[in-house]
């Protein structure tokens, strides 16, 4: 087997896992720096030493230009120096900034397997932000390129190959194009046309396109992003089940004078302070930086963008080791509005969320954070909700013959042991007609016999989600009271739970429709 | 002179300046590592070299005890071997922790004073969690130590003095202690036991405890915050006004295995990965720091611990650089569901707000991100929103006489140029009697004189902002409708702007009470 992927650990639809191409081990989710074939602005081996960098990605096309039948010889390995694994673009991206290229897709397809690339691009035309017709023209042309490559190269193929998802934003397209693709024998697949998405900040888009071709590729086979700029989409890439992204993005902006952060880019002149540990920026400052010659400037930099790059991978593998990705999502969707829209996409799309629910462990070993309405949309919480209303609509004779609903604050469940709680309720005088709920939880009520599993007592909140979506609790609370049939509701108080804007509020809105009591207990 | 502390730049509350003490600099806001003054897991010296800390808090007490008059010959400095700012703490943590001290306030300041501190700390009694009757003790106990204190020094104090602030919870006994405090000629103020709410989470308490300190000390006076443990306090701390905390927390979270992260703290068993790239973490893996001997271990930890403290804040700094500091606590608000209700009980403080509004910068040359309801808290919106109270209820002669409000697309006026605008609105039949505003922004409506002002021209922010927001955005903006006395409004539709939902949702709440038409233009 060229290509081996082995998932370890998934939270949302990202995964930890480890692909073996060629024998060469990859950790995963990566982050595969684009390097020139010659003209390093880093050296790929300082890569692999100082970033346990193991996989880059560098261009066959610029390759078999400037060193023809050398190239062959050398191979790619050590034209570049680097012993760890090279994926090779085919100059698709060329063919998308310069029109078309001088070769044909047999051409670099079998020269890409003649230099050792270990993972392959076929000659694929991007499809860009285009009109209908022309989207139609790149995937019709790339999957004929492909067709062409395969017929020439047959079944002894000596490299990896991807297979390149064009379509852009028009769904169908893109969705048609990733079944021609399953008809081939790739070992793996790669998005294409990000980029002019990114550079107008239309992440919303992005996400959605993102989406649609992780939802029609097989998810036993690595997915990679091409281009996938700056480290703050990572995390989104991540989550949406990529394993791999590639990006130019540490070097181009580092020429550019700007200086990477998890969240943004500064631009050096902006740049009063380096909040940063890297071994750059540990050793210099801000105006040291500025003064510096061009060249050293912009190695530096690089340097910088890179450890920014390769930190926020880890950042990430580690959010998902503690099933604690969705926070980081909340976090970094705060870099850019344009990131918050994309991250609104991703919460309020049904099948997107479905989908992660599914691929998301049923139970965590460690209790959630809720910090916004935004946290009541993530998947734990979204399967607690349907088997809170599966239990309710499903067990009349639990609640369905009773009169009385006794709400208890969900507090009280978890720091008072239950026998000592029963005997207290056993002495309101509705009890032995009631059914008993928790309440004051985001949620609206969990009926007792949930509020003690997972996820209704692993949850932890400030308050402010509760008031900040009193209304929405309130009516939601009505709504499941309701379709039981109760007549009396009452609300327990007790050592200060629920606080007195909160009885009130709910009480408002139950009051339309209910006998209504406050007790304190 | 002793102290000079010169703001350079501002944002919230929060300051980037510089403190001069005796002689030496500090730049601000600084987080100041607790060290012991024998047994150092990391020695100052080191802390000045990697991370150019320049000031160090230590505590008098212990050399008392284990040097006495020897540590007077040797001086504090040589003590510590660190010749940058040392701040001397009394033995107040050590009242806290096992009961009074056997040493007087007079003995331990003048101690202070000879073995050559740069700052010292009378002793005070903190306040802690205590009964109203105790926290009262507390004060008077610490007003009465530096009553004796300063009448026994005199004049001549060789240290700076700073004022240690107790009173904790109880706002009306916080806000006394400064003023007696005030009456003394201290260099500068510190706000003392807020350990114990950390250590229980409340940081909601804690914000209001550490904003009432802040709205009683001189602005023109550093603060500082004791004890401030962990970095996600950093932002939080700085954003109320605090120029300096100290902590003890790298190390003792280090001998707990525990590796800080800039919002949150993993246990070393729990950690896979080392999102970091520090010194330590640059050289080592997660396994490989989990097998190290105890003291190597809590030595590299240590070192990483203050790597993110010290990072953290050159982050904070950067931020108030570029005018962006709100949008660093909407981010780290999301470190704990803790840390978010103190976000919240921040931005809902109108007093706090009304505060920041006041200190942060008029206009910035940067334009604004927001992300949700909370970012139209912000100072600057505050101030936009005011400015547009004042010129639409100040302005009945532009908008009063008129019967006719036409509401154009919020991005027209951005993207249009002025005079075309305008040319197409003048074919509309009631143009003649009608006012012109700006809709489809998170503010309601806009007068187009605004429009292109600070801030209502600079906002970037995603539409999920609008749509979540749909319905107050459109009771406001009924509201000022009303309040002008309109009869008819007309909703100027262009290029898909504003979206169906939008103009649905808008239209239908305006429709009670007025003559409403969406025209495209």
């Amino acid at each position: 087997l060229k290509l081996v992927f082995e998932v370890k650990e998934k939270d949302l639809l990202g995964r930890v896992g480890r692909v073996y191409i060629k024998g060469k081990r990859l950790d995963t989710p990566a982050f595969i720096p684009v390097i020139s074939p010659y003209n390093q602005i880093i050296p790929p081996s300082e890569m692999k030493k100082r970033f346990r960098c193991n996989m880059v990605i560098t261009n066959s096309y610029i390759i078999y230009r400037r060193f023809g039948e050398a190239g062959v010889e050398k191979g790619v390995h050590r034209i570049i120096n680097f012993d760890g694994i090279v994926m090779t673009d085919s100059g698709g991206f060329q063919v998308l900034e310069y029109g078309d290229i001088d070769i044909n897709p047999v051409e670099i397809a079998v020269y890409q397997e003649r230099i050792g690339s270990d993972v392959a691009v076929p000659l694929d035309k991007p499809t860009g932000l285009t009109s209908r017709q022309e989207a139609e023209e790149t995937v019709r042309v790339t999957l004929d390129n492909i067709a062409k490559t395969f017929n020439s190269l047959g079944d002894e193929r000596r490299s990896c190959w991807t297979a390149p998802i064009q379509g852009g934003l028009y769904h169908d397209l893109l969705e048609r194009c990733i079944k021609e693709l399953l008809k081939y024998d790739f070992d793996l697949f790669s998005l294409g046309s990000p980029t002019p998405l990114m550079e107008r900040y239309q992440y919303g888009k992005l996400v959605d396109m993102m989406f649609n071709a992780r939802l029609h590729v097989p998810l036993d086979k690595p997915l990679h992003l091409f281009g996938a700029g700056h480290p703050m989409l990572f995390p989104f890439a991540v989550a949406l089940g990529y394993d791999t992204f590639d990006s130019a993005s540490y070097v181009l902006f580092a020429k550019a004078d700007r200086y990477m952060l998890s969240s943004r880019t500064v631009k050096l002149e902006n740049l009063a302070y380096l909040p940063c540990e890297c071994s750059v920026c540990s050793l210099t400052t801000a105006e040291e930086l500025r003064k510096l010659e061009k060249n050293e400037r912009v190695k530096l930099l690089a340097m910088h963008n890179l450890s920014i790059c390769f930190r926020e991978v880890e950042l990430i593998k580690q959010h998902i080791h503690e099933g604690r990705f969705f926070e980081l999502l909340e976090s970094r969707a705060r870099a850019h509005p344009a990131l918050m829209q994309a991250f609104s996409n991703i919460i309020r799309n049904d099948k997107i969320m479905q989908l992660m629910a599914n691929h998301t462990p049923l139970t965590k070993p460690r209790g959630m954070y809720l910090f916004s309405a935004e946290s009541l949309r993530r998947p734990e919480i979204r399967r607690g909700a349907e088997r809170l209303e599966k239990v309710m609509s499903s067990s009349p004779t639990c609640f369905g013959m009773r009169r009385t609903a006794i709400l208890i604050p969900h507090k009280l469940v978890i720091t008072l042991k239950l026998e000592k709680l029963l005997q207290r309720l056993r002495k309101l005088e509705n009890y032995g007609e009631a059914a008993v709920f928790t309440y004051y939880t985001p949620f609206g009520i969990v009926p007792l016999s949930l509020s003690r599993t997972y996820p209704f007592s692993q949850l932890s909140y400030p308050k402010s989600l509760i008031r900040d979506n009193l209304n929405q609790i309130s009516r939601e609370t009505l709504k499941k009271l309701r379709n039981l049939g109760f007549e009396t509701v009452i609300l327990i108080k007790s050592g200060g739970e629920p606080p007195s804007w909160f009885l009130e509020g709910l009480g408002e809105v139950l009051a339309k429709e209910f006998n209504v009591r406050a007790v304190e207990l």
